[in-house]
């Protein structure tokens, strides 16, 4: 079993905080700083350029990679870490279109993260040959895949709702059609298993800010099916991705493994972030993530159905149909999120009216939720959201 | 007058160490810790969430960027920061092509660092329409710059020789023929002076933990011209370069400014690292760098000219042609070079036969040139490179 009282006191949170935002920034874990002060005084100060070698800095892509890997069902030396997610969204997408040159229909849904839906434009925009993306309701997504498509790009959770899609029957349709699936696991990784191999998946890309905790902007990840790996071909070929990075070759040879999906040279202090996050993972069963997290949501909801009827269930009320957050719609949504991130109870909003709530079991637990509950009781019951402070939208919301 | 005794003194160097490897990897700023603990203990532990307003996170990319902008001469609003060096050449190439659709040739040459010339290729198999890239001989490139060319894609500095481009002869004829220029900055920035606002360059690039010293893997920046921003088109177009990032519009619409080339979510402690390195540039002029660093390059190159016959200098004799590093080519030159990191004098390799080291003068003073050129005398004069353990060739060289 799990120890989730070890693994909350293994993450700073300020005292007084209920933080119900681990699905857009985790918090930060107190092993951060002997990670980050052991790579600066034992790695960079001392070794200087030796680092990448006797440090393994070369390498971290892949050593992070196999430990994210068995978060995500999948096998070692299937998926490595870097760049930023919307970078490995585009790689991914680029080489799916590849596995079909003579299709041009990018299929995702209209509750994909915007970010996602971009890079396919940009992509597009550079192929510049009748290539397009569809962008249906999400529960449209299964129906559309034909003949005519070329990769079904889907983020598994919905940002917004917490819907989730049945990736298994989206995958096994779009196979049967020829179509190749990228697989966004933002919403995914660390919050609910996850099993990539199994699944029969083509491409899977994530980030580590969110449930997993390697802080913000740590670094993405992408998995390749082992199937691809020789033969998919490389729109970011950077000399990280070369067959032999150090020979300096004048032409790009893509190396036979998955390590053809690196580009450039990586951040080693926020590898180091990240290592300090995995540890805390690798004492983490997914089974009982998945349980505690259904557990914590089926209260959240419950409570708020009797406290705070003025707010209208935003995420399938079945939690086999949502990831781990729970989302609510209230009219009056910004303000009221104001008010409670003034009293110290921090969720998001996103418009245009959705209050956001993570559930993230490896720092929240029971009373956590009764109190933000019992916050947003008061906060509704006694109309604080009217105040005039809590109506000016910040840069970030 | 910048002191120089004092930016030495703001780096750790090992005790015994001569780091002629700065152009490849800095050392590590005495601020870097106190710089990332004001991070982790100010920021994400206690700010979580928030810190993207309250701590500034979202625009550190253009702060950075503006103190950057300074190093190479250019205005504030011309510059961010974030990704890596080769994500930067392929957004800076694409926009290039963009505008001239007609066109069909990247122009570059032999002597570029291949990362480049992949990530172009990479472009070139995406568009998939008669594109192709050129790499003649350095000399050769300003002389096929021609009414064909859509853009020529250089670094200034040469990575094995340090020979310089003349930038502004090729942006010159460049731009009579109706090229774009994208400049690679790899071995400029914080090496020799540079004036990209100046030149009328279209697109500039560099990264950060060679000579600014923001540690392994920092990120990179780049430039445009400020007549560019509000027209040049985005290839990689991410969530963060969008004109309302927070609006999680379904459209991309590029921001109308420098913040356009953003693409997604930056690792925050990466940017502490890279700040406190800023903080010591803020205190150098670069005219003094610059004739410290031919100075010193002078001393070197003399003093192996006396003292290490056996070695022919490959950096132009001219210091006028040279960057800020200097190589020479001699036949045992891996297993010379290891010996020389054994002997704790730190240069590195560059096949064939390339010894090269990198004259920095934010660290390094005639003692440590000195030191340098006596160790390589003595293990030429005494063969000690023949030694067996010298021959095995590393990961990473």
């Amino acid at each position: 079993m799990t120890d989730f009282k070890a693994t909350k006191a293994s993450f700073y949170i300020p005292e007084g905080m209920t933080y119900l935002n681990g699905n857009s920034l985790g918090p930060m874990p107190k092993a951060s700083e002997a990670a980050i002060s052991n790579f600066l005084n034992d790695e960079w100060k001392t070794e200087l350029i030796k680092g990448w070698n006797t440090k393994n800095w070369f390498m971290q892509t892949n050593t992070l990679g196999d430990r994210i890997a068995r978060l995500i069902g999948a096998k070692n030396g299937t998926t490595v870490v870097g760049d930023t997610l919307s970078i490995k969204v585009f790689q991914a997408v680029a080489a799916g279109l590849a596995m079909q040159p003579n299709r041009k229909v990018i299929l995702s849904d209209n509750g994909n993260f915007p970010s996602d839906l971009y890079m396919a434009e940009g992509l597009i925009n550079l192929k510049a040959d009748g290539y397009s993306l569809k962008t249906p309701n999400p529960e449209d997504v299964i129906n559309q895949i034909d003949d005519s498509v070329a990769v079904v790009m889907i983020t598994e959770v919905d940002y917004r709702t917490g819907r989730k899609h049945d990736m298994d029957a989206i995958i096994n349709r779009a196979h049967k059609h020829g179509a190749a699936v990228v697989w966004d696991l933002a919403h995914s990784a660390g919050a609910i298993p996850v099993n990539l191999d199994k699944s029969n998946v083509d491409f899977a890309v994530g980030c580590t800010y969110k449930y997993i905790n390697g802080g913000p902007g740590a670094p993405a990840f992408i998995y390749v099916a082992p199937r691809l790996h020789s033969t998919v071909e490389i729109a970011l070929s950077g000399w990280y991705g070369h067959a032999a990075p150090f020979a300096f070759d004048i032409g790009y040879r893509p190396a036979e493994n998955i390590e053809r999906m690196r580009i450039g040279t990586q951040s080693i202090a926020a590898f180091s972030l990240l290592s300090a996050a995995l540890d805390i993972w690798d004492q983490v069963d997914l089974g009982d993530l998945r349980a505690r997290s259904i557990e914590l949501s089926e209260l959240f909801i419950n409570e708020v159905a009797k406290r705070c009827p003025e707010l209208t269930l935003a995420s399938p009320l079945n939690p086999a149909e949502r990831g781990s957050h729970v989302s609510f719609q209230f009219e009056h949504g910004y303000p009221c999120m104001q008010a409670l991130i003034a009293s110290n109870v921090i969720g998001d909003f996103r418009a245009p009216d959705i209050m956001r709530f993570g559930i993230t079991p490896l720092f929240i637990d029971h009373s956590d939720i009764l109190n933000a509950v019992i916050a947003m009781e008061d906060i509704i019951k006694n109309k604080i959201w009217q105040e005039e402070k809590y109506q000016t939208r910040a840069l970030v919301t």
